[in-house]
């Protein structure tokens, strides 16, 4: 068990980042419950989501700020931010635009689900991806 | 945006390892929607988890797998298995024993709320931590 978060710190001051400066953002539907996705904020990224009240993440291939819709405009509106026991995950609880939080145009980037010893896709795509990505 | 994951792969082989050999584990509770915990995995935990139908991660801070709820009793059933977009996550749908998953005797570790700029413990302690540890 890591160490446990001390609440007195300031907020980005209490968060247990990895060596790479990272912590693990998982996004929720506020409605639905349904987990969207799974990325990286790292602060820069946390500071600007508090400031918008839209959820902007760290993209470790492109090693940049993501700022989640700019170009699908399936922006992630943030209600709720919260961390765990020891500080070092961050979920967000959002209203996600157009329905859609996955690059494949689904719901849910978790659209695969383990049958037998293989993953098969469960979710239906709900826009064409090249529509998205003009 | 990372490598698509490669569904006719063998469900562990498809799966992006980070170079620890973990990967991101989310449980979520399958009744409630709640998102429990994140932890991480390691191919030798995700074979267990099978094998068992029980959550079993791989513990960072003492580098050995661990039984979720082998000594507080709270197991996790795992009923689903997901993974994402790009196999760099598993969302793990799971029947939560004695409801509470975390070790301060919440049902879930993010009981963490951000309210101006300070997390406040949000969720009730609904079992005295000294009783489950033993």
């Amino acid at each position: 068990m890591s160490k446990d978060l001390n609440p007195d710190l300031n907020w980005l001051d209490a968060l247990n980042f990895n060596d790479d400066g990272l912590i693990a953002a998982i996004a929720q539907d506020i409605d639905s419950g349904v987990v969207l996705m799974q990325a990286w904020m790292n602060r820069e990224s946390l500071q600007l989501t508090l400031e918008t009240g839209k959820a902007v993440y760290w993209s470790r291939s492109r090693q940049k700020l993501w700022r989640k819709g700019e170009e699908s405009g399936h922006e992630q509106l943030v209600r709720a931010l919260r961390t765990d026991c020891d500080g070092d995950a961050v979920l967000l609880l959002v209203e996600q635009q157009g329905g859609i939080a996955c690059h494949t145009g689904r719901q849910s980037c978790f659209f695969y689900s383990l049958i037998g010893e293989q993953w098969h896709a469960v979710e239906p795509v709900l826009r064409d991806p090249k529509e998205m990505y003009q």
